[in-house]
């Protein structure tokens, strides 16, 4: 028999995806503006739908040699029950993360020429559809991540508290593909900006978008292909794995909760899902208003709605222990923990505040100095956030203890984990907004439609800007509370194996020790290779673009630069190069916890994790600020567009490229795979 | 009554010190050149004494404060036996550290002349001056530190199972000093550097260390402050620490081998500075010869006498178990790592090899390029000094227990270490020799003297590029090794404080990983500071020297322009801007450490650690290989000199000149300040 709770899970993600449908349909029917709109729309459709193609084949080579891996594992290793399954929830699990990305990606494609048209009109108009674009791709992503975790835990059946390990399955699955897709498509999209920027904003002077240059198309095309396809593949692997991992904390508890400690995050989750929907349904765009008040109305009634739920929740499902208010409590700290790292992404990449303005003051003395300023900001920025994760991760420990059950401590953490992943589906709808808002600016540009067009663009295209860096905050402030919970997993997964209790992870000994060292490199080392990935292919991209300039027809604007060309070289030099880092994380922890075992492995996993974090977090803030301080000048501060101010603040955002769209959102995608990885090859490293 | 062992020790370090002053002696009788050459030169050391005087003050004001607090402590804590002697060896400590800084500037300011003299007539007098004058520092402070911790040992005599607690107070007190001097020197040089290339290279177009460049003097003076006295005081700290934390592992191995274990590691230390004078002694200029094969062949002749020191010094103090001879096997372990990080490090900074090449390729697409390709080669090369380190550890753990004795293989990683640090009076040669070299440079440059002497001068100067990023990767590995050693002291010594052992350092318990999170935090955030006390201090540079450059009369070159000016500029804001990191860096793990307790506290300092390692090779290599990319293209690759590859390639040694300089080598002295701080510190923690 269905769990009841199970049932409301699977009610709520029906509704989410009767909202998506109503609003898909919705706008489908919306004009899709001029016909020379059209024109550009059709050439980033087309090109974005051959990268994913031709991407996805490749990523599917690599999950099936992967799943015979796993299965054979697990068949030598003696556990011949599991092999099936796990591989199963493994190609499930991959391939509902594949869906997860291509949905991403369809939806963008299609509300971008709507969005564009939208525009010629009103701004509000604009605003509504690029963030119902968003909203349909977070409401399809998230559910299909509930329904994934809900079904498999229905198909596997029987035993409860043995179930979860297998799902984990499911979440390597979605890890390992979303590692691929946003390494691959944020190699793409900046191979594309970079060079388009290099070759045609710095070189030949002309603007950025402009029809003339031929790597314009494929650095729109890379918008869709990295930051939709690549950041949905990315949080449908988050939400999946931090549901599994609390759900394997949900087992030690039990003998006191049941089956509802187990199924208490997914249906939280669910119930979070609900919220956003209101959420969603509150934002308006408003002529002449700042789109930004719109969404974050929204944002904070989704928070409110979802503390609401999670106390109803709380006392529903755990609420047959007496202090069961604390773990109310840790849930509180989780949600508050995601409004502290958006209010701190704001402040070190909003130009109203210290750093960006240092950055733009320092590019008065030229591209050196801006740099010099702008890594040392990146750097700064872990700080605010590592102690919001010390505390919070305190905080919810202790509350967890609070409750006065065994183990509560820890559950404690993994429902502050599930407080702060409750509003993900209305995260991800305002990331999903920024590439769509971006691309409706990049095609208004194409399509040289009127200034004021242009104008109410800018205005939507600089929103986008500020909620991408946003999610990424978000994203790395959840993916940091997980692992914690996901560790803590596999250190239960390990006991299960061995029969003997692993709860010491002993860094003074020298195996383990080795080990931290060696994960903390591997993230550096993982960093260097997408960063140097970007440069080579956006090398590629610069020497075709050379030679097409050549060409004075092209200049002229009298002859269509070969876009589709460039699309090529980029999608090529996007897989190939894709594909050596990817095997490297995969492969290195498997060979560190063979030769070194378990308990190492754990020291690798954490220190791994916490260098990754906050890598992650200097990259995407560097690479934020970066671009912000460039668009600060370009309103006019500092002398302006052409000023030697700007020149210098244009390299500062194109090395800021590969670090925020390339390499740190890989590393968000990272430190999971690291984590469902070991678990799932737990029997490997015994 | 002393230790026969230990007089040896006494008597080495009283040949060294007259082998010094021999040296010293036959240095300054040399020929100071022309007149023009010695007004420059006498510029640089009324700078860099001025500086250093008015740094000292400060750092003594911030030490006596530091004493006043250790006393307290231990006080307070109920330890008042040893209150006063650890804050005495902290004075002690502090006040060698400040010598050996001192001592190293002094030779350098005098030895820079007489170089520049003897490149008038021979390159190789020239190379004989400079490296001579890098072995008076070498010589001179290495054999401080021996007789510092030596003399400190037996002053608090008594009980020897007992004093090597004590003498950590010598460490704490050498490394504090060491930071800020290491910090204060490494923003001076590098504010006026980049001050002085920035306005004069890049905006007044004149060649480096041009007369007309007001800047050029400090620049020359930070040479001094930030290369000498702050690496002098930083490899004082590091001998002495890392003696200390060997002697506290001999403690555990007392009932074994009595006072020898403890003795161990600065016998063997006296024994490496004699294997380094021979060394010394045996490098000769050759006219017309690289110089970098004289100092190599130096340096291995150095290794293998120290190998054979060590065979027999193992047999003789530790051979009363049967398989000592696993001991130097642990040993070799160590200086085979330390010539394996010397290979690593000239495989990514020399441009024979591809990362260098790679940089210098994208140098051709500007600054943006350049910049993205050197920082994923800084990324790179933590990679394979990490896998070393990690075999290292393992390998000498592996040894230490095949002696079969209790507590061998941790013995067997402080044989290690003590191995590597044989060769320290060498290193510290060829790293003196290099700022010296670079001086002479300068001198010559600004005396406008003939062309064969400026060749002759820039021949050595390469040399001393190569010597300093080759002796900064061995500071980063022989700190490696070293302060896994001071991590087991630092548990030894709660131990010994609350009488339970204490061997486990779980990183699976909230505090424990949330120190983990906020010492590698504290990593970065202190990058981060350091890169920006540059950049501000730059600032300020920039504007002195465009006001003077207004002068027409300045720019003909008619009228000398206001070094003296700038230097103070430079002084001031160098001064002002190493206070904050430092007190941030000793303040935030004591708060660590009282709030969260003495386990908590070792996961911030092994993470913090693990980090700093990553993050300074990161930043030194990087630094290394933008440098040398701008040389090799000047040398006529890529279009040469003025080239657009060239402009770009020196924004990238721009960038790189505050990681290598500032922030790379501050952090070798953090991580070790770290250590010796918990170490001192303890009682406060538990």
């Amino acid at each position: 028999m269905i769990d009841f709770a199970l049932l409301i899970v699977i009610a709520i993600c029906i509704v989410a995806l009767g909202l998506a449908a109503i609003l898909t349909r919705n706008l489908l029917s919306q004009d899709q503006g001029t016909p020379k709109m059209r024109e550009v729309a059709d050439a980033i459709r087309v090109g974005a739908e051959a990268f994913i193609k031709r991407q996805y084949s490749t990523i599917a080579i690599l999950a099936i040699i992967l799943a015979v891996v796993i299965f054979a594992v697990y068949t030598l290793t003696g556990q011949q029950a599991l092999a099936l399954s796990t591989a199963a929830a493994f190609i499930v699990g991959s391939a509902c993360s594949a869906v997860a990305g291509i949905v991403a990606m369809w939806i963008a494609v299609r509300t971008n020429i709507r969005t564009a048209a939208a525009a010629q009109k009103s701004d509000g108009k604009a605003l509504d559809f690029s963030f119902r674009g968003g909203a349909i791709s977070g409401l399809i992503i998230t559910s299909m991540s509930l329904l994934g975790v809900s079904l498999t835990y229905i198909a596997l059946g029987a035993d409860p508290t043995h179930t979860p390990f297998v799902i984990v399955g499911f979440g390597f699955g979605a890890s390992f593909v979303a590692l691929f897709a946003q390494l691959g498509g944020g190699i793409y999209t900046k191979a594309a900006d970079v060079g388009a920027d290099l070759v045609g904003k710095v070189e030949a002077g002309i603007p950025e978008d402009d029809v003339r240059n031929p790597a314009v198309v494929a650095d729109l095309v890379g918008d869709n292909v990295g930051d939709c396809a690549g950041r949905g593949a990315d949080l449908f692997e988050s939400t999946a794995a931090e549901n599994i991992g609390a759900m394997i904390l949900g087992v030690a508890l039990f003998p006191i909760f049941g089956v509802n400690g187990i199924l208490f995050p997914i249906i939280m989750c669910a119930l979070g899902l609900l919220a956003s929907m209101i959420g969603i349904l509150c934002v308006r765009g408003k002529d002449g208003a700042d789109p930004m008040d719109a969404m974050n109305m929204g944002y904070y009634i989704t928070a409110v709605i979802s503390a609401v739920f999670l106390y109803f929740g709380v006392q529903w499902l755990l609420g047959s222990t007496p202090n069961w208010i604390y773990f109310f409590f840790a849930g509180l700290v989780g949600i508050a923990l995601s409004v502290a790292f958006l209010r701190v992404t704001l402040y070190y990449t909003d130009h109203h505040y210290r750093p960006v303005q240092e950055i733009s003051n320092a590019s008065e003395t030229g591209a050196a100095t801006n740099i010099i300023s702008g890594f040392s900001v990146g750097l700064e920025t872990t700080a605010i956030p590592a102690v919001l994760i010390g505390i919070s991760l305190l905080l919810s420990y202790w509350c967890g203890t609070m409750t006065g059950i065994e183990g509560g401590g820890l559950y404690g953490t993994a429902v502050a984990t599930i407080g702060m992943l409750m509003v993900c589906a209305y995260v991800l709808t305002m990331d999903t907004f920024g590439p769509i808002a971006d691309n409706a600016g990049g095609i208004v540009e194409m399509s040289q439609a009127p200034d004021e067009v242009r104008n109410r663009m800018d205005k939507l295209d600089a929103a986008g800007n500020t909620t991408k860096a946003l999610t990424k905050g978000y994203a790395i402030g959840s993916a940091s509370l997980a692992v914690f919970l996901l560790f803590n997993a596999y250190m239960a997964d390990i006991t299960k194996l061995t029969g003997k209790a692993f709860e010491v992870v002993n860094l003074a000994s020298v195996p383990v020790f080795v080990g931290a060292l060696l994960g903390a490199m591997l993230v550096f080392l993982f960093a260097s290779l997408a960063i140097r990935a970007v440069s080579k292919t956006a090398q590629s991209v610069i020497d075709a673009v050379r030679v097409q300039f050549k060409d004075p027809a092209i200049m002229a604007g009298t002859k269509k630069p070969d876009y589709a060309a460039v699309i090529d070289i980029t999608t090529a030099g996007a897989l190939r190069s894709m594909v050596l880092p990817g095997i490297l994380v995969v492969g290195f922890p498997i060979i560190i916890g063979v030769t070194m075992k378990y308990e190492a492995l754990a020291g690798f996993l954490m220190v791994g994790t916490i260098t990754g974090i906050l890598l992650a977090l200097i990259l995407n803030n560097a690479g934020g600020a970066w671009d912000n301080a460039k668009k600060y000048i370009e309103t006019g501060a500092h002398g302006g567009k052409r000023s030697e101010a700007h020149k210098a603040a244009v390299i500062g955002d194109t090395i800021g490229d590969p670090f925020k769209d390339t390499a740190g959102p890989s590393l968000h995608v990272l430190i999971k795979l690291l984590a469902t990885l070991t678990l799932v090859l737990a029997p490997l490293f015994i």
